[in-house]
């Protein structure tokens, strides 16, 4: 028991130095969850699923198999590493870890249905939930860690840009609103909805959908814009200032310059 | 008097070590704060303040109140940090200084339309001026401080790149004029008209509502987006690289833990 | 007459240590200038050029006037910084400065059709020769030579860059267009056609004026949009890189580590 | 025979030392290619290429002679600077370089359809590959080198950001779909007809073809829009980095004047 216990935490936990078997394992398994995001966009494209439902099905039902037996496994064998526990309350706090609740949201939507009966409006939402699996790539690649700890490094400047863009948000979509409401009453009805206009314009995505056409109302435009494209620049210019820093960590180990020792 | 004087101070002026009572009093203030804006944005749309009109006019009224006594407030004890003057005449300057103009602009909107009468259109655009509270919270948050230090550290280049800007968008709303005047008399009317194209492009939103039709005009175009979009990137750039070196500001002097010497 | 080209110099051409009473007077030019722009662009909306058009050809009289004594005067002074050289050929040789060929192409609008006689469309394009006294602007300000300074200080790498963009471009207009010709022939009836789409898509304008409709079409075009957007904001990246470093090239004397002397 | 090998491998492949016949050689064939691409785009216009289409053949066959030639001259003179090896297989070997692969496939649409009857849709295809010409400028130009060595030099973090957006897509894409499929199924019709709209939007084109029109949708498009536009905005300012340090690093190592030290 011991030792399946052992083998099962080598292939699916241990983190630093997996063997050669466990990293086939997971290869397996970034293919599998990969393709179940293939199928769920796949599934939504009338000319190819409705052919192949059964299919589709067949593969959904495989891949629940399959990750429910890994989310068994992982919360059998997590008291491998977290020893000093009770072997109950551990493998609840482990339950609650992120990366756990996302696999346990990437099945729910499979098992719910069967225990509860529901609407089909919010089976339909449900199904939403299957795009959780694509989180699951978070686990095996080191992109989303890396980001994290870029977000994590800069998120100062990252939360003061951020306070400056929701002011700017409600300032722009209220002066346009004022300006543009009479004249455009169907689509700067209020504020809220002049939020879109504003959130489409700042970001410089400009559907064309709604646009200022009194000469106030593009007076206004044109100096917000002016003034606020470059603050929506902002936190791009900072977390690729982020990766750029994360990376010379990496590779360079400073030294000081007076008693030439390595500092971190 | 003085010891209500030193206690209200301390709730609302003390910057540096406020009291826990001081922290849970702003922190209300800000909630207060953002509630209004929420409301200003809210009662634009028919659907919710149609049916909650008083509610909507309780909450303003409340929130004018409680302005109006912080506004008193810090007029009062304002010569608890500044004893060197005249009673009078330092309660004066305090009322000058920009966040108290502010706060002025805050409550006036209220008060205004009961001393003087106004037509309808003024009230309107009184109304406006309830935006003014947005600006209320640059005293409670670093951000706008901070923001304002990153812009004015790179004032020089920020000058040196609107100078250009401003003469890139003459150049180009009066070379797409020249060129697309008589193909679309109705966009390109004049150059003050065409400043809005020019605007709208060279910010990279495009609506899609005024683009050049004729060949000359879209070269004109396409060139003055190859060589100005660069432009109009740029102070995001200098920003972002402000907001960077803001930040090393603050963490250093580093120290080298081997020889405690600082390392640059 | 020597004390009067001194003092003219002084006035307009002398650069380092200018005197109070040059400042004032090139003040006044720089807002002969700002309002001749001014007019530029005002003269071309009707209701306000129409009735006012005798003032607006007033103002074009005086400022080609003042314009043009500048001319002259600098033209005349020109020898005192420039004494080493035969008095007519060192004329010469200002007149074909940059500054100076702008100086004369901001009042050649004005004298060319009095001395050619000319069609009304060679003359409207000459009219557009009047912008050149925006350029004037460049003598008085640093923003242009800072702006100057940059560019050529980052040349390789946007040679670099320019090189990449226009194979992109290239590639771009001929990938959509084999695409889309069939199916839109009058958006994508050539690839100089389709360079219109390039360059509004790659810039991230996207009027919506021209956007591919098949399905390969949009394949394409959204991994051209993917790779080459990037591509398009690095002239951006390298010049804000450029100016952050010339301000600190002004800012930080740099010291060598070893000898702890100044370095350039 | 020797010393043609010489004479001509020193014109065609000599990359660091070349004489100025090879430099003015090379100058005449990188101006072939670029009239070689100007002809390829101007073909397509039809004013154009009707009433010249016996000059258009003319020059493609010339090109194709040249570039042939030239093609063959490269293989034949590889033996050079690859001398240590058995000649057949080191010119197969040669054959297969990236550049040579290119050089291939410039002439291969002309060669082609002489030996293989082809319909037309597969000959027009094939026309496309003569866009290959465009490459065989790589050969002569840092620019591409440069910037290969940049991509290169950042590949980690742009591997992180490329993850990253893929997740992105997929993400809006299936949000949006889900709340605006019903509203219009026309553009939202699946997830991977969504992927356009996804792709117009985070690199900020927005076209205006298609946009979410539910009040969900446009909430989810805001947030999609806020968070996603920084990530697009990534690879451009780690390129930007790249190609800064690119060029420091060419200059480096700097030396110190006075004391001769290297400084880092």
């Amino acid at each position: 028991m011991g030792r399946i216990k052992t083998f099962i935490h080598d292939l699916l936990e241990e983190q630093y130095a997996p063997s050669l078997r466990a990293r086939v394992f997971r290869a397996g398994l970034i293919a599998l969850i990969t393709l179940n995001v293939l199928a769920y966009m796949l599934e939504t494209v009338h000319e190819i699923s409705a052919p192949h439902r059964h299919w589709f099905l067949a593969f959904e039902r495989f891949s629940v198999c399959v990750f429910t037996v890994e989310y068994v496994l992982r919360v059998w064998v997590c008291d491998q590493c977290l020893v000093d526990d009770h072997p109950v309350l551990c493998r609840v706090r482990f339950m609650f870890r992120p990366l756990m609740l996302v696999d346990l949201l990437a099945i729910l939507p499979f098992y719910l249905p069967l225990l509860i009966p529901m609407d089909l409006i919010f089976l339909r939402t449900l199904r939403l939930l299957r795009l959780a699996r694509v989180l699951k790539l978070g686990r095996y690649s080191d992109a989303m860690q890396v980001f994290g700890a870029v977000v994590r490094n800069k998120k100062e400047q990252l939360a003061v840009v951020c306070f400056i863009l929701c002011i700017l948000l409600v300032v722009a979509s209220s002066l346009v609103y004022h300006f543009e409401h009479e004249a455009q009453p169907a689509v700067f009805g209020s504020i809220p909805e002049s939020l879109w206009w504003a959130v489409i314009t700042l970001t410089t995505v400009g559907y064309g959908d709604v646009y200022p056409v009194t000469a106030m109302g593009r007076i206004m435009a044109s100096l917000i814009a002016l003034l606020g494209i470059g603050m929506f620049a902002l936190p791009a210019g900072i977390l690729s200032a982020g990766f750029v820093e994360w990376r010379e960590r990496q590779e360079k180990p400073k030294v000081c310059p007076h008693c030439g020792k390595r500092i971190e």
